[in-house]
């Protein structure tokens, strides 16, 4: 099933996408797809990043594989939904999308084995980690700047329930920048699983539902600028567009 | 004044601290201190922490200055009343407390001036940024694991209005374990002043009421263990207490 969360009618609603694409409140009222704000399809409460989890994508940043996973904390200033417009602020070099599965958790957990992590797992989305890297002074530095500014976290447009999604672990993701496919890899290529890293974290967290675990990009980063229009798909989810503008545009 | 949010007859309360120490609701119920449970004074969106800023610490960690402010994020899963137990995970060797002056935002905002940002700000707590320096392999690296574990955020035990602290760039802090002092500072030696932390966080972050930052520690950081119990003081607030536990008492 896919639940969205869209504004319509003065109201924050929550629906199912049914197979024309609009969307249908559990009281049966259909909206159409284009005449809806759409929302970041979860409210979290945490949102877990990875800042390298793919092989390729380390080499293309020439850094060596991380000995346990790198995490960092998406903030919830950053949260946009689908067709939401990404704030570039102005003078910086280094923008870049970063297409990511991310994993929402489905019930408070701790100590979560991988061998049964699938478990807590409500379902997965498609997340847009933006990061400037000229902020990024050395890779390791909490990307709180590099990630942090208000926008630079789209998610959506839809959560995929976890059951249509039983392998994590085999899907391609693929970035189109203005038509133009810029990144394209697979989950398989994940140095962490999606359950190693459920593991991984509740040794030490406690996740409450709707958490979510942003789980890393692919190789193929590139900048991007007011005007370019970005699409991220991942198989089995469908594709998040969102449109960068300046700042004086916003 | 002095607020504080607290745990009684089955329900979360918010209050006013007394000078005579009982808490006050705004129905005129009166509790005793020591009858109640401490919650976090505030339950923040956002809790935004700086790494280093304090020369001193600097110099005690053998690190240089940095040229900038270094973020991370405390999660909410880390937070945790007066009086509550830091549960400390086993085999680990540098569980440090650190004693911090918590920020607390009032109001919406965005590209704060230095000059006008204590306007923003609603009041100030005690932190201890409970933090594990076994899992901080580079110290700029983010520490989420160093610092997120579940109970590793007290704070408390009240909020002070900001009214009653008109200059926060000049408060002792003292850190107690088991009545021996091991931590003195004072934030006039901060690298970075709270009006230019709010300058330089809201360049790229909305902050909203309740957000925190919390402004890092002074030199004076020791191990920790089960069994502990720990003071945390500023000047004009007043005291943090919590006891370490292991993790087998939890």
């Amino acid at each position: 099933m896919k639940l969205a969360r869209f504004a319509a009618e003065g109201r924050v609603l929550k629906g199912t996408v049914r197979a024309d694409g609009r969307l249908e409140t559990v009281e049966g009222h259909i909206y159409e797809p284009d005449a809806v704000i759409w929302l970041p399809p979860v409210v979290a409460g945490k949102a877990i990043g990875l800042a390298l989890n793919f092989r390729d994508h380390a080499a293309e940043l020439k850094l060596d594989l991380p000995p346990v996973p790198v995490l960092f904390n998406k903030m919830p200033n950053t949260f946009l939904g689908h067709k939401g417009k990404i704030i570039a602020p102005p003078n910086v070099e280094y923008m870049h999308y970063e297409n990511e599965l991310v994993v929402v958790i489905g019930r408070r957990c701790r100590r979560v084995q991988a061998e049964r992590a699938l478990e807590v797992v409500r379902g997965y989305t498609i997340g847009n980690d933006v990061t400037i890297r000229d902020f990024v002074m050395n890779y390791y530095r909490p990307p709180v700047k590099a990630k942090g500014w208000d926008t630079f976290g789209p998610l959506g447009p839809w959560l995929v329930t976890a059951d249509e999604i039983p392998n994590p672990g085999n899907l391609t993701l693929r970035t189109y920048v203005n038509g133009e496919l810029r990144q394209e890899g697979n989950t398989r290529d994940f140095i962490y699983s999606v359950p190693q890293l459920i593991e991984y974290i509740t040794e030490f967290m406690t996740l409450e539902p709707n958490d979510m675990i942003w789980t890393g990009t692919p190789k193929g980063i590139s900048p991007i600028h007011p005007g370019d229009k970005l699409r991220l798909e991942i198989e089995g989810i469908g594709a998040l567009e969102n449109e960068v503008v300046g700042e004086s545009e916003d």
